[in-house]
């Protein structure tokens, strides 16, 4: 049985512990990035060559050319055809569902006029072309296609390409069909950095793309970091966690699923309970206690409780939200009687799963809002990943005549202020307005 | 006289003259990097006693104790009494536009009801707290204070904290008036990378934020690079840039000061005149040399037109089109007869200045859209400073009974065809709606 760690909000010691039940580090070594910016450069240098080479050392097959990195469409359509009703059914509807989340994302171009004439706004674009990484092997997931090639082509993407590593030339169907299903535009068969490297600078095969979002290994995330600025990159994800907050009136064995949901992903993973009825976390123990056994992967769920797991109890509802708005959690699930008043008052949290009946696992495939979400407490300042990744804001000024002159008057003057004489003599040769 | 070099697009080498004129490496030498990691480390283990140690060393001013790296708000409040009534007056008219424009961008949350009760929604919150970066010395720019400080405050930050380093207890008044105009919470005297380290992870007398911005010398970049993950960062800029098209009737003085304004900000900044007027392009080539001599910073003028400033002709207006949405520049003139037709085309800029009359100078000051910009080709994936930029998203899903066995039903599918069982059970266990 997992050994889960008990923490009380009125030990005197709760936020040094709490720190240390949520620190995690997320640095590289510096062998794995020397060994990545070596990648990057062999592609930058030697382009689709070394790719081959790569792809025949790390993957084990060897392309007979370059342009046998890419997968025909064709590919994807045969995957498409040929995986069960059932799941492709479950994929239309998943897709279907983000779709029409992501369009309500989308951002709009606005301008307005001053008085004296002058035009201000922001008109919205989106990314010309966009890499989406998909890892290969036990991590390959559809939904995660679907999440982050969604959004990708509601914001108007002309060109979204796709890169998974094909280990000894295997592929995952349910894979390519979500990719056939969310319009992805190109595949190439290809992982770890030397992927990331492709799509940042560009061979005679792969084109540069502007932004390259999706999960990957340590390889992989630390060649994101490394090339960001040279490409948009979403966030560099930590371990994915689940915070719950429970006023003991859930069956506990459904908390108890919610938890093992979170702790099956990898040893990593953490799940947190806060309640402020203590009687109901010892009920939530004995759940956790009789369900493990029977989970096909007990073995991942253990360890993740027992290492980075918690229960915790708080003195009443107001104090267990002081502790989520620290946490700043990936995933809240509010199960309470009234979820709406409680999450009023949440500051930070990447998705909020409101209510007993909102398992955090409807989120993650098919309710519609993203599950890419900030882990490691960067909710206190960033977001889902969604439409607006894709999309970026031009400032727009057209100033009359009349405005130039109004505008010029006050921009001399602090330009002078700064000592910067040609921003003042610029704007003062538009300052008369006649 | 300066040396500007010639392109012209129909060159058969023209990109690639156009990648070299454009090229601008970002990184920082290892050593570099080394030592504002020795500085992190120390901040992080000796909280305040570091930032007094290396003010003394870098900023030349001994604090007699931590609590003197803190000016009080009386100080601001006494320089804005101070300063000439005239830049008052301007800082203050500046400040109501950015605030005004800045108000337009502000995100709303919203939320939709579902045929079958299911609630999904997209929440808005501000960052808690924020960190600003404002430079000493010869670039301390009170204009800078106002862009990056107002649209935090609009957003709704609560905790909006200043850091400036004071070489030798110097103060720039300005700067200081244009925070108080701005509502900074807090100041500190405190600069380098030891400032972001204290920003990021706070000290006994700074405290913690959640994301930081502003710009600041190579050691100030490499330290926001260092800890972003931990805390949130803007951009990390190069040098500033502006590209002109001009139609060729535009009174070739103007863009010759238009040129300049961008050039006098450093060597380094970049000024591009693209024309399908041949002729024209001579035309501004002699006013620069005219204009050139009287100019307060003519020998930096000089020298960033020289190594990175180029006159290029373009076939036709369309031609000179691809040519900006190849660079995607911070800043973009339009100075032709029909700007609006032409925004239209333009795919990537930061900011778009419409008009003959829309010198790039007012949008620095007060036109009211923000100067903080993507520089380096970033523009093809980022967006200029803005209110949007300190808050962010939750997302909301309240599921109803029924609701919650319908996406259970699809959840489950999806589940088990990746493998994970404790997601499809969670699901399922919702997934009974009576």
């Amino acid at each position: 049985m997992p050994k889960i760690q008990r923490l009380s909000t009125t030990d005197p010691d709760f936020n040094t512990q709490l720190d240390a039940l949520l620190a995690w580090d997320s640095v590289s070594d510096s062998a794995v990035r020397q060994r990545v910016a070596e990648i990057i450069e062999q592609v930058r240098q030697r382009g689709d060559a070394a790719l081959c080479d790569y792809t025949s050392r790390f993957d084990g097959w060897q392309p007979t050319s370059a342009a046998a990195l890419e997968l025909p469409l064709e590919r994807l359509r045969q995957a498409l055809r040929a995986i069960p009703a059932a799941q492709r059914e479950a994929l239309d509807l998943a897709a279907a569902r983000i779709r029409a989340y992501a369009e309500r994302q989308r951002l709009q171009s606005w301008e307005y006029i001053e008085a004296d004439g002058t035009l201000l706004g922001q008109k919205i674009t989106p990314l010309d072309r966009v890499g989406l990484y998909v890892p290969g092997g036990k991590a390959a997931y559809p939904s995660s296609v679907l999440m982050n090639a969604v959004p990708a082509k509601v914001a108007g993407v002309a060109e979204l390409i796709m890169v998974v590593p094909t280990p000894r030339g295997e592929l995952n169907e349910l894979v390519l069909a979500a990719a056939a299903i969310a319009g992805v535009d190109r595949v190439f068969a290809l992982g770890g950095a030397q992927a990331i490297a492709a799509l940042a600078y560009g061979t005679e095969t792969v084109p540069a793309v502007d932004k390259v979002v999706g999960p990957g290994n340590i390889y992989v995330a630390t060649a994101k970091r490394a090339v960001f600025g040279q490409v948009g990159i979403d966030m560099v994800a930590g371990p994915s966690e689940i915070l719950i907050l429970c006023d003991g009136q859930t069956d506990p064995d459904w908390i108890a699923m919610d938890l093992f949901s979170q702790a099956e992903h990898d040893e990593d993973a953490q799940s947190i309970l806060v309640s402020w009825d203590a009687a109901y976390l010892e009920r939530v123990l004995a759940s956790i206690e009789r369900l493990l056994p029977g989970m096909e992967r007990a073995d991942t769920i253990a360890t993740s409780l027992t290492s980075r797991g918690a229960l915790i109890l708080a003195r009443d509802q107001d104090d267990a939200t002081r502790v989520a708005n620290r946490i700043a959690p990936e995933h809240l699930e509010l199960s309470v009687a009234d979820p709406q008043a409680l999450a009023a008052k949440i500051r930070h949290a990447g998705a909020i799963f409101m209510g007993r009946h909102t398992a955090e696992a409807l989120g993650d495939y098919c309710a519609g809002p993203n599950h890419v979400l900030p882990t490691s407490r960067t909710a206190r300042f960033s977001s889902p990943l969604g439409v607006y990744d894709f999309q970026k804001r031009s400032s727009l000024i057209m100033a009359s005549p009349a405005g130039a002159a109004n505008l010029a008057a006050t921009a001399s003057k602090l330009a002078r202020g700064e000592g910067l004489t040609a921003h003042a003599r610029s704007a003062e040769l538009r300052g008369d307005p006649g």
